[in-house]
């Protein structure tokens, strides 16, 4: 493969109760072009990952929107995939190029969550899920506390184990001047914090953001701050959880990433840091599970322990950014997030939370309880 | 390029009261399938074409949801660009093999829209066009009057000429046994029926439709059905009609079918028969002109005249399958039923309505009111 990040662009996340869509995706893609040095009319094709507008805003059609309001005048997309939108269309973008139709693309992922009523954004989250689980009201918290009670049961995990979860990701995101929560917390935070959905509680959950992200991705290698993307690979399994063969992991991970190391030509052992999918802590441990960077039914042990926590070498840092846990999990704009703190890492532009020395980096994003699953290995 | 459609599958078009888009995506992917030889196990990749579903039914994961409804379990990813939702998906579908991460892949283009309320669609449609139109209480009719009225005052278009289109795409569409009306209409009848948006009559409108279609590709040449895409181009403009330098063309479109006839080597002349995006009467005549087949200002006279009729040689036949207006309109269907009535054509197996020796198609699918548009050259 042969395709650069050239450029990246975010917004701060949060309840950003006065910014619009447009001027978050504004911020977001124009920061990323500026950061390339690429001219706004090299770009030629526009990728935009978004759920909700739609289902909330009764607002389709966001490429040919974007494309106008950002001034791009360009081809334009939106791609669909629940909460993996971002990393579908950052493959989208990078498979454009790679066909030779386009040189230089940006990839925008966005979404306003806040601007409805939280048993509204609830209901739409829900349309990531099966027909079954919809009509027999399950909610996506309903859903990851019946994984975690699986896994609980197989592995042992504890309650603690998946605190300690949000607790590294709140340090993280403290270091992070853009994510949706700066407080750090404590075991006891969460397990005292108001029960979800048991064995889940508010803590153990990522919240409800407003914000965008954006790449700009060209084939130009010779681009000084580019770091590359060396594998991007997706693989799905049923929408709902009654199709699965297993409870205690998500196979669209396992088989993403599997395809990932091989297209990368790297294994877990040569990555330095990862962005997972943690909507909910026990999300995180299945991911670091099933990439392989822990052993099955031992990371929620290894988590309370400090590992994957920045700082606590040798081995990879999990969600230096703060994860969709303490960063925020805007859900368009989450994928194409995690493109982007790596490549900040890569670059070694984060500051406190800076993973040192770092040379590999991997991105991991899920769409509903498992369905979709998009790995990508960047390389500085 | 070297993509080939190896296999297309379709349902009936119409009010299909009893089916469901589950059903009709597998009915369609069936048979695409079927038809390509391909094995079901040498599918990689799934792009699914549709607009409403998140809108109206609250149902987004798409990809992920077809890929396990028909037993594909491979990537899968959903696109959205209103109306040219299918187009956009084709394209994605060829920029994923050309780009080298698919051999094969299934574009779906599935609509279900007669579940809901007149007024509801009417409301998701107008997702498709700008913020401004929507709080403005426009409708794609009323937008496309408006296109109309330019029209008839700049060129002297009449709605007698407008009215001609109807009454071609209805004859095709008799020949046709998918298409959701089969009953040949006169101008007449288009004048004396109700209007909706003067000067838009209710049979100058595309209807509401039900329907499903389906391609395989693949970059397999040897296939002996196969037909070849040969030019894949896409371009966007303002969302909104307030935005547009003129309303007498989409410049959309003429810089899509540009593009595209450069990428294939092929100009106008050479082009046997086109499938165009007639959602309004008015706009199958901007169309033809936009995409340089017709001059600007003269189609409404031509279409009078019988040009781009079936049996009337020489030139290009418009609409064999009777279009959006004859054959129907399931949104994110429209553009994928495009390229499968272009490989019928180029197949030779059209029947009744075979454009006789067609080599050449075209098919031309728009987002809005012209705010996306999509052309692709087929060749066989």
């Amino acid at each position: 493969m042969n395709i650069t990040v050239a450029g990246i662009g975010i917004t701060k996340f949060g309840e950003l109760w006065s910014a619009s869509p447009r001027s978050l995706a504004k911020i977001a893609v124009e920061m990323a072009i500026a950061d390339s040095g690429v001219e706004k009319k090299s770009i030629q094709g526009l990728f935009v990952a978004n759920m909700l507008a739609g289902m909330l805003g009764m607002q389709g059609h966001l490429g040919a929107l974007f494309s106008e309001e950002l001034g791009l005048s360009v081809p334009a997309y939106t791609v669909e995939g629940a909460c993996a939108s971002g990393g579908l269309a950052v493959q989208a973008g990078v498979m454009s190029i790679l066909s030779g139709q386009y040189d230089t693309v940006v990839v925008l992922g966005v979404e306003k969550m806040t601007d409805h009523k939280p048993e509204e954004v609830s209901s739409a989250l829900m349309g990531a899920g099966s027909n079954e689980e919809r009509l027999a009201g399950a909610t996506f918290p309903g859903l990851y506390a019946m994984l975690a009670r699986a896994h609980m049961e197989k592995f042992g995990t504890t309650e603690k184990q998946m605190a300690a979860v949000a607790v590294k990701n709140h340090f993280h995101a403290s270091l992070n001047p853009n994510a949706q929560y700066k407080n750090t917390i404590t075991v006891d935070h969460v397990l005292r914090s108001s029960c979800i959905a048991d064995p889940l509680k508010l803590l153990d959950c990522s919240p409800v953001t407003d914000g965008a992200a954006a790449i700009v991705l060209t084939k130009d290698t010779k681009n000084k701050k580019g770091v590359h993307i060396i594998a991007s690979q997706i693989a799905t399994d049923t929408l709902g959880l009654a199709g699965r063969k297993s409870l205690t992991e998500l196979s669209a991970t396992k088989q993403a990433a599997q395809h990932a190391f091989i297209q990368a030509g790297v294994g877990q052992k040569d990555i330095h840091l990862a962005e997972v999918h943690d909507c909910f802590t026990i999300a995180e441990i299945l991911a670091i599970e099933d990439i392989g960077f822990g052993k099955k039914g031992e990371v929620g042990r290894e988590m309370e322990h400090g590992t994957y926590t920045l700082g606590t070498a040798p081995g990879v840092v999990v969600n230096s950014s703060g994860g969709l846990k303490g960063c925020g999990h805007p859900i368009g704009a989450t994928g194409v997030k995690q493109i982007v703190e790596i490549t900040s890492q890569l670059r070694g532009t984060c500051g406190k939370r800076q993973v040192h020395d770092a040379k590999i980096g991997l991105a991991h994003n899920v769409g509903g309880s498992g369905a979709t699953a998009v790995v990508h290995i960047l390389q500085k």
